[in-house]
Formats: structure tokens, sequence, C-alpha cells
């Protein structure tokens, strides 16, 4: 198809051409004497993105997923209990991850739309007296139906609870988009991957730890190689890796952190809030809801619920096979109910605009009851009276 | 700024991401036995690009503007009589080399507007009956005012005053996207550049000459030498070129007549007047007016008539600098009286629903009287019952 | 510094231009119905290189270091016993890995510049009556010593001991470039990675298992779910993943098993053995040793081992800062003594050449007593011989 | 063919990876606000290379061979007098361009092997009462018998004849890579092309203009156009160009002068200088001689005279096929008994050590009488003895 693919899941997003032109070199050794060189500023600026002064970062070459486990297997013993609330299938799967990895898995379910109960969090902590809890896994914003939860919320309710449980923070879809604040909020490991606001190709988790969790790791028994962190902290020291790292990934990391850090991380969230809030004004006009719920909508996905009688599949394999529009597809309990635009990363106004359009085209092919132009008319007005 | 540049310049165009990759290749010997093995087909397939058997095409090394001088320097000589219809700044800029390089231009203004008046052709053609003329210098597609003229009327008001007159076309905003015919419209020189239809960067001018011009270059005298039709013939005659190409633009090149090939040319032909006719259809529905006088209309450039109490200039301005959209300017007569929006090349729906909805937010800005999400909404209605 | 870098670490490899090039791709969905069309082709083609037909491939978005970790966490339960020859650093790391994750290491030592003693091996297993030992980790190719180990001969050994342990076999920098076949040799799992013989970046796991081994799956209860065999397997099966993989890494795959049997696994086996080989008749002509021992000569990587008056690391600094080549270290026990010279992936004649000089004018700027010419005479004198 | 193609013609040369890299960026608009960012600095930071403070730098969409003609066209008028000595296939071009457009060439033949004769040049202008000699045609390192010419001597028979012909001086395998200097030389017009010292792509004509040789532009009435130095002077003043340019060119050019301004001008020139001396070490060695007798020694490129009863086709071609090295021919003159090796561009001493050994084995395979490893020993020599 004529045309470039135009590409609204929520990950990988599009990358922008810079990183990938830096990612496009010669390989190069590993252990020379300048690879520090590169390594050691892009641990550092790191720092920057996570909001951290006192935590220490990491990259592995592998996912997001990868980094629930190196969080989990790391801070933790096997068997130890852990407490985490699922309101989506991303949330879903890191239960998943560490039930298969032994733990004991306290799974709270939460209506799909809805993000961490806070007050239910605050209790249950409060009625764990012995502490059994070690840690609170929180998903930061549920990629599956576009609801973001309130970290400092959660770090509240513990501390009001004056419960000791590390805070697990997955925000692979939130961090390096929307507001983030590694200290000021008290998590103890955040978890991002690389295909995400970090705008590169899949291929790093990219992680935050605090002291505690690494002096967690110091007690950790659970059997690890790959994903040590002692081992990872120990060659990072000097600017190394304890196996071959992805240079062409590396240098395209560096090529994004200069692009983050020179537009701002606060003028970052602020884009993505303009971006999101403008697809939710496009929704509105169509006359649809989205599966988040008020006060819960995330700035770097939005899933649209259709009508009853309509199949959001549909709208998906159209976009697709009509329009070349990538959305993203309900997963496993609103398959078929909702599908996503995402709105993460090197993302400007006029491409969800087109994102608009397309998904306009491909619901009035499938029979909607919706206005052409009317999402699109509504989002050009809150983008124009908000842009700078 | 963050996201993609959306450039909806008439050229350069968009370049699909393949033939950027294929461009990205090492340096290679020119000389070197298999170097004929990349030339030689190109060579051939440009000819389907053409829409020739009888022709013969060539690249030289420079751009659209010197396939207009390589036109004129090698069939014709000095000072020989060539006619031209000047209807926008392409047309203007042809006729100033013409006279810079010596030539007699008789130049015939006509409306911007309007493209080629063919009755007044034919009939200065038949009072031309010492055949002074030598040459017709015809603009296809005026980029300027996005203004397609009629090549079949032209060779017909040729042959209805059986005039021996070489058909000199301007086909570089038209060649590879919309409808063009070498032989059957008995066009002796097509001159492109690489960077419109083709959809690569600027940097070769894609030239087709008939037998006719050929046998004309033989008895030319007109003072040349990098632009010698004769040695670049003699060369690739071999599969090789007579001084050093870029090896990259030929690979690109390679790429892009792949990629036009393999959606078929009549295809192309087809989704270019759809994408044109989508967004006459939101100029439409603006209230405002195109350039183009009906029976001209452009399917590669529309150009857009602000109103009287408006300047053009603001909303490129604006488009560029707040939205990071790239549209043509109105040039010289009609400077600050349209903008021009480019819809050729390495293009889709759902990019030029973007731009279109781009523009309403520059309008809009400026105070125009439409309605946001009119446009689009007509173009969204007109691509999808279109859309295969 | 002006010019390449000459890398000849041996690993990451040097990339082909072309499979930098298929790599630079805009991001795409992982989840469209067209992502299996890139991801299952690559795992039927994976086999060509394992040389299966009964196996089954599977690429993990992590290092060769982590398929360690795959095989034995997938294929062995908590506290099995493996046993392991340890010749050099990379069974070393081997090793450590599976202590690490709680396995019971039988470690033998054997002297560094010998590979695997298959009849020690062969009387080992003999002895393990019990059947105690659950799997042989045998290094194909130790890349820290230039060591190649016998694959059939430790299987003849196995078989003579009628011994039903698992084979698992690290062929990080032997598989696509030295002989390796998975179901003549009975290995039950074979491990690779992305950087080395299949000539792209680190960041792909490459592995192979057995349908023995994948049977062994089912029934192991080690912890584990980034790297779980059957979560990928499952995926895998309708062309998809568990997780988000690395388009550009699977384009870059696919270019390279394009080249890879393009030239044909025996021409590629053919010409390592060629450009090892030259390397040590330099090295003969040098009057200097290799590492490896008769009959253990590693056609991917030659360890040169210094007189006892010289430090290896002098030639290696200098190579790097003076001459800009890039050669391998000489790793703990080894540190200081050899230097290694890799000659595994995108090679020829003329790139090693260089190195060979290279390394000449490093070891006269150190004082070796060494004829400036001799080794590339040797080496030319080979080579141009051989050359097809 | 396995590993990468070694390319050691004197142009194209070898791009640095940078440079392909910067040249790998979406289209943009070239009449955008910030185009002038981009043009203006590189136009300025091209006088550095030339080695001016009064002159004009200016690119044209084209190659070395259209910069002949740029000089010729601009300063001169239709018939004039110009002066060559011929002693190359590059001189010969340039006469033979000169002679088509319309032009006096007078040339002088001088043996290949040899540069301008000082004296005869002296006395041939002290001759020319009338000066109707208008230029003297230079080539400053003829390419096809690597010979370099003295520019300064040139100029200091100008001055004793008290001559004012304009000095045009080829420069286009000199400039960024041998000593040039164009105020110091009292050059008018320097030609150069992108695809040598310069290191990128062919493509681009880079010229400098003294103020002499632009104010003589003022009055000549030769016929051009696309060649106009005054409509590039125009259109470059405000940051823009007259016609399209390539900006990945462009943008190419950029990385290339970032690179050679941070190695350094003349350390540019004392590394060719090495670059040089070490082959012309290897030619000794191996009892050849070069085609540039003493004190015409080319440092960018050598061409190598074989035996009598030698075909130097067949050492290129055995090298080219059997080697993937690809190496200069010898043009008309000297087809068959010279091979030439490129020096130039972005290049170090072990791709040198690597194409010298490589010449070896083709050299070797026809039967030449050398010593395998002596040429490369040589060299060895002469490297590590210089380099820093």
């Amino acid at each position: 198809m004529a045309g470039r693919n135009h590409l609204f899941v929520p990950g990988p997003t599009n990358c922008p051409h810079e990183v990938l032109s830096a990612m496009h070199v010669p390989m190069e050794d590993h252990r020379s004497p300048i690879f520090p060189n590169l390594l050691k500023p892009i641990l550092e600026d790191l720092k920057k993105i996570f909001r951290t002064e006192a935590g220490q970062c990491f990259t592995f070459p592998a996912t997001g997923t990868a980094g629930w486990e190196v969080a989990l297997t790391n801070c933790l013993n096997q068997g130890d209990k852990v407490l985490i609330y699922r309101f989506g299938q991303f949330g879903h799967l890191w239960a998943e991850a560490a039930r298969k990895l032994g733990f004991d898995v306290e799974i709270h379910q939460v209506e799909w739309g809805k993000g961490i109960p806070l007050d239910h969090l605050e209790a249950r902590l409060k009625d764990d007296k012995n502490h059994e809890i070690k840690a609170v896994l929180a998903t930061h914003n549920e990629t599956s139906t576009g609801v973001t939860s309130s970290i400092p919320g959660v770090r509240k309710a513990m501390d009001n609870a004056a419960h000791p449980a590390l805070l697990f923070v997955d925000g692979v879809s939130s961090i390096a988009s929307i507001d983030f604040r590694m200290d000021e909020w008290g998590v103890d490991a955040a978890i991002s991957g690389s295909q995400k606001g970090f705008m590169l190709p899949a291929g790093l988790a990219i992680l935050c730890f605090s002291q505690k969790a690494l002096a967690a790791t110091e007690s950790s028994t659970f059997p690890r190689s790959f994903f040590s962190l002692k081992d990872m902290a120990a060659s990072n020291k000097d600017g190394y890796t304890p196996y071959t790292p992805s240079t062409p990934m590396l240098h395209g990391l560096r090529k994004a952190l200069d692009l983050l850090l020179e537009e701002g991380i606060e003028n970052v969230y602020a884009r993505h809030h303009r971006l999101g809030e403008g697809v939710r004004r496009a929704v509105a006009a169509w006359g649809l809801k989205i599966c988040a719920q008020p006060g819960f909508e995330s700035d770097t996905v939005t899933a649209v619920v259709v009508p009853a009688d309509k199949d959001a599949r549909d709208v998906i394999a159209t976009a697709y096979r009509k329009y070349n529009i990538s959305l993203g597809a309900g997963l496993t309990e609103v398959s078929g109910k909702v599908f996503r635009i995402g709105h993460i990363g090197d993302m400007n106004d006029v491409s969800l605009l087109g994102a608009i359009a397309g998904v306009e085209m491909a619901m009035l092919d499938h029979g909607f009851d919706i206005k052409a132009g009317s999402g699109v008319g509504a989002a050009v007005e809150y983008y124009r009276s908000t842009a700078k």
C-alpha cells in the first residue's frame, strides 16, 4: 500500500528518525576503553526521566515484561506474598508472571475502567499486621484500558498503613510520557521498556530501583542469573555490562534521551496531556464513551467503547486493511468492545488528527451513527486553542 | 518539536522508507563489471513510467530544472524560436531558462488558473507557415497554480496545424503521478525530476526523448558538454555513464520503480486522483475556491485561494510554526493569495486528512469563517466511499 | 580518528550493510495480521542453520547468555545435577549461571587450550549409574581460548555410556559459522546469539530444542516466566510472540538468513575455515603459538599467545589507540597472555589481511621479534592459493 | 560475496557511516524559514576547506565534471582562448569539455607521469603579449596518473609573466585531501566534487571563486541557465537555492565538514601524505615503479606501472572477482599499463594495508615476480614508525 502506515498502537511507538539513524551504526567492541563514555551518561540521564536522585537506573537487553521479573526476582524471596490490583490485561500478565515465578500473589479484581482503589488498599495494608505482603505491584498506566492510577495515592495509602512493603510500579506506558516521580512518590522499583515513551524499538527493559530495593536484593535468595541486578550493578559501576549489550539500542537511547531532555520532561507530560485530551474530545463528539472512568483517563492511550451492536474488531480490521492505520485491539475481557488509540511517544497534533479522521472512516464504514468530521472538528478546536 | 514534520509541499515529496534505506549503501565503483546490472534495467523500467516503447530514457545527476536545459540545448540550435504559454511560476522559469540560453522565446501569457489554450495554440501554429517555431514548451502540470493542461490536446493542435515543431513537456510534477503517455501523445522530450512522483530526494533529472528528438540532437550545434545527450547515450549503451553517477540515487530509483510498478502505474494515477479529489471536496466544504479553473484541476497539488481579506502567508507560517505542517506558498503573482497542498508521491488518505485538519486549524487561527471539521468531514466521506 | 574502526573481536561481529539497512524500519504493530508472515518463515529458516528437521527454533529478545538460562530453566528441575567441562571463560560463566540458578554443577577443569576430554566424559557418564546427571553442558566453541570441541565426540561418549542426559550445546560462536548439526549430533538444546555468526547486533538469543528437550519442559517445575519456552511456543504457533518483539531485529535476522542461505551454509563453514587457517599460518610465520592445542583450533577465533616477556594487553591497547583495530583481550586466566583475532561473521580475506598487518604493527611497536610482513605474507600465500 | 567490498578507486571514496546516516533523513521543505540555518554555515565552512577568506563558495547539484563547466561558462565568453596542459585523462576531458563548449583550447601535451611544466608555462604566457589567453586550466591532481602539479608554481609563472588570465584549478581529487590554498595561491576558480575528499556520494559540484572571477561573471555573455553563478549567488545570499537542492546531500556535507574540521585540515593533509607514502614504499618493495615521476607523486592516488609483459587489467579483474577489492583502472593511454590504488578520503593505515595485501595476491596470481608480504612489510614499517 502506498504511503506510510499510521501507527497508533500504544507501543511499539513511532521512532523519531533521529533515533533510528542513531541506531544505524557499525558494531563496536563493548569492552573498549571508550564504551563507558556511552553507557555511564545514559544511566545518569535516565535518572532525570525517572525523577530520582537517590535511585539507580539500569537497562537490561530484554523487554518491559522482563522488567517485571527483574524487580520480583531480585528484591523478593521465593514464595513471598505480593499484592496486586487487576484492572486490565497488563496487570493480569504481571500477576501471572509473579504466580509462575512462585510468588504468593494476592489479586484483587477491579472493574476494568477504574484504577487502584486507594481506600481498599489502605484497609488491606492496615489489616496485614504481620507485614506478610512484601511488595505492592501497582500498574501506573494500564495500557489495555487506558486507565491511569494514582501512584502518589498508593504511596499515601502505604504510609497511612505504615506498611513496609516495597512499592513496584509498572510504568511501561507512563514513564517518559506522563508524570512520574520516583523519589517524591517513594517508588522502590519502576519498570519501563524502550518501545513506549522512550521511542525506541522493543529490546530494553529500563528500570530504576530505590536504595531500599537495592538493599533487599542483598538478602534475596531467589535463583537468578541473567537478570541479576547485583551483577549488572557491579559491571555498570565501571561503565560496562556483564554480557554483550546491544550497542545500537544504547546509541538510540542516547539520542532519545537527548530529545526528551531537550523538550523538557514537564513539556513532554504537557504534550501528552493535550494529545490525550484532544482524543477524548473527539470521542465525546462522536457520542461514544471511553473505557476509563472519570479521574482515571490516560494521557498515553484511549480505549474507545463501541456501541453494544458493534464489534470493535471490525473497526480495527477496516482501519488497517483499508486505511493503513494500526489501532490497538481490545484484549481478552474487552475484546470486540473497545479499540484503542495510542497517543504516546513521538507524536503531535496533526498525526493524531489523521488518526481520528481515519477512525471516523472505519466507524462510518461499519454503520456507526456518527457525523463525518465531528470528532476531528472537536479535536481541531481543542488543539488549536491550546497549542503554543 | 516532537513528532514528525508533515510535508505537503508539492516537492520534494515524502520518500518511502524503503527508498531511503535503499540509498543507505556503501559507495561502489561505477566502472565495475556489475554496474550495468544496476543502470540498464533502470533505464528500461523508466520507459514503463513514461509509457514509451520507441523513446529512450536518461537520468542526469542534476535536477528537473536542468532537464529543461537538456531538452533545449540538445535538440535545438542557438537562437531557435520556441513557443510557451505561461500560466504559473514554473512555466515562467522555463521561459526564463530558454531566454537566458539565447533562444527566441515567444511567450503567451495565460490567466493563472487556466492551462494551455488549445484553440489559440492551433491558430498560432497554423499561422507559423514557415515553421519558425522549432519547439512547443508545454507545462503539463503547473505546480504553482495546481493546473493541469491537456497534452493530448496540445498534440492534436499541433497535428491539426501539421506543424513539425518538437513537443517538449515539463512533467516534473505529473510523470509517475498522473496520466502521462509519451508515445500515444507524441511527446518528443519529457522532463521530470526525482523529487516528485519518483519519491526520491532531488538530484536526478529524469528524461525521455523520442527518436525524432534524438535525431534533432545530431544536427544541433548548441555548445554543451555536461548535459550532452549524445555523450550520455554513448555511455549508457554499455550500461555506464560519462562521469561519476550518484549510486545511492540509482539504488533509490531502483527501489522507487519497484514500488511504482508493483502498485501499477494506472493504480498510481487513480490513487492521485482520489487524493486530489478529496482535497477539492474539503476546499469546497470550507466555502473556498481553488486556483485551478474547472477542467484544469491538478491531481498532484491544489492551490487554495484565500478570501480577499486574508493573507495565505499567515496560514502557511502558522501551519509550519504551530503545527509542523509544511505547505506550499503562493509564488510571485499569487503570493499571499494562495497556499498549496501537495498530494503527490508516497501519500495516502490518512496523511492527507491530517493535512486538511491541520490547515483547518491554521485557517481558524487566522479568523477564517470555516467550521472546524467541515473540510475533513467532506474528505472523510469521499475517501471512505471510494477506497477499495 | 579517520577511517573505519577495524573490528576483530569475536563478537559482536561486523554487520553487513544490508542487515543494518533492513533494521532501519519504522515500528510496526506486532499484533497485525501480517506479522506472522515475518516471524514464521524466520523460525523455519533457522532450522536450516541449526541443521534440524525434528527440532524447533526460537528467538528470545535477550542475548546468548540468556540462552543458557532458557535451556537450563525450561528443561531441568531446580537442583538437578549438570556436568560441565570448563576450559575457558565462557564455559566458566555458563557453569556460574547454572550455579546461581541453583543447579548442582559438576565442573571438571580442563587445561585452557584443550576442549572436552571425550574419554573422561565417557568414563564419568558410565560411572553415573543412577543417571543423576540430567544434562551435559558442552561449549562447542570456547571463544576465550579459540578452542573447538567435538560435539559428535560428546554424543558418541554419551551413547557409549547409554546415558539419557540431555545434551546442551553452547554454539554462540560456532552456529552459522562452523559445522553444526542439531539432528545428526543428537543435540537437545543449541544456544546461539545474534551478534556472532548471525551478523546482527546483540539482542536475540537464538535457540533450537529437540523434541526430547521440549518434552522435558513439560515436567520441569523451575520457576520461570519471561524465558518460558512453553509460552513462547504457544504464541509462535500462530506466528506471534508472548510479548513485544524487536521488529527491527527480526527484519535484520530475515536479511541475515537470506545472506547465509544464499551463500550456502556449507560454503559459510568453508569460508570460516579458510579465514581461520590463514590467521594460523600468519601466527606460525611470526614464530608464535596459538592457545588452542592441535585438533582444537577454532575457525572463528584465534587466541595468539605472546612470548613470556610480553604483555598482550599492550598489543591490544596499541592496536586500538594507534591503529583503530579492535582485538579481543585475554580473559581472566589468560589475561595479558593472549590476544584474540575474531574471524567470524561477515568477513573476507582482505579484511583479515588488514587485521594481520595491523597486529604486526602493534607487535613491532612493543618489540616483538617478528619480521614485518611475515605473517601477512604467509596468509597471502594461503588465501590466494585456496580462493576460488 | 561475504564480507565487505574493499573500495580503493580514487572516487567515489568510502563514506563514513556518520555521513551516510546524516543523509538518511526525511525530505523537507527547502523554502522553509529554517533552511538557511543549514545552507549558510555550510557555505561559510567550505571556505575553511578551500582556505579562503576573500573567495565565495558554492555547491551545485551536479558533479565535479559540471564544475569545470560552471567555471568556464560563467567567467569567460564564447570563443575565449584557454590554455591547458594535458598529462592524463581528466585534463583531457576538461579540455574536451572546453572544446565542446566552443572555447579556443590551446592544449600542450605533457608526458603522462609529469605535471605542468612551469618554465614552459611562464614562457608561453610571456609570449602571449596581447593577453589572448583568458584562463589557465590547471589540473592540481591528475587522478588518472597519480600526478600532483604545483599550483603555487603555476601562480608564480603567471605572476612572472604578469599575465592577467584567470587561474582555474581542477581540485576534484585534491581539495579536502592534500594541501590547497585558494587565497595564498591566487586561484580564481577552484573546482571539486562531493565524492572524493569530501567523502560523500557523487552529486555535488563544490566550487570556490575569487572576487576577480566573480567580477568576470558580470561581463560574460555565455548562454547559461542552470549553472548560472549569478542566480546561485543571488539565492544563496538569503540562504536559499534557485531550484530544489538535495537536502540529504547538504546534511551529508554538513557532517563531512564537521569531520574534516574536527580532524583539522592540516592533519587531513598529513594523513593523506602518510597514506600515500606507505603505498609508495610498498610499490618500491615490490620492485615496481609508479606512473608519477619524482616530485609529482600524488598523496591521494597511486598509479602502479606493471612490467611490460603483464596486463594491469588482469590484476584489477582478479582483485575484484576473487578478492572483492575495487582498484582503479588505467585509462586510455595507460590502459593495461597501470592499476591505481586510491588512498583518498575516509581511510586509515589498516584499510590500506589490506589493499596492499590484496594487490599482492592478485599480482602473484598473475605471475608477478614479487615476494608475498614484501609490500605490506614495507608499509607496515613505514606506517608504524610514523603513526602518532
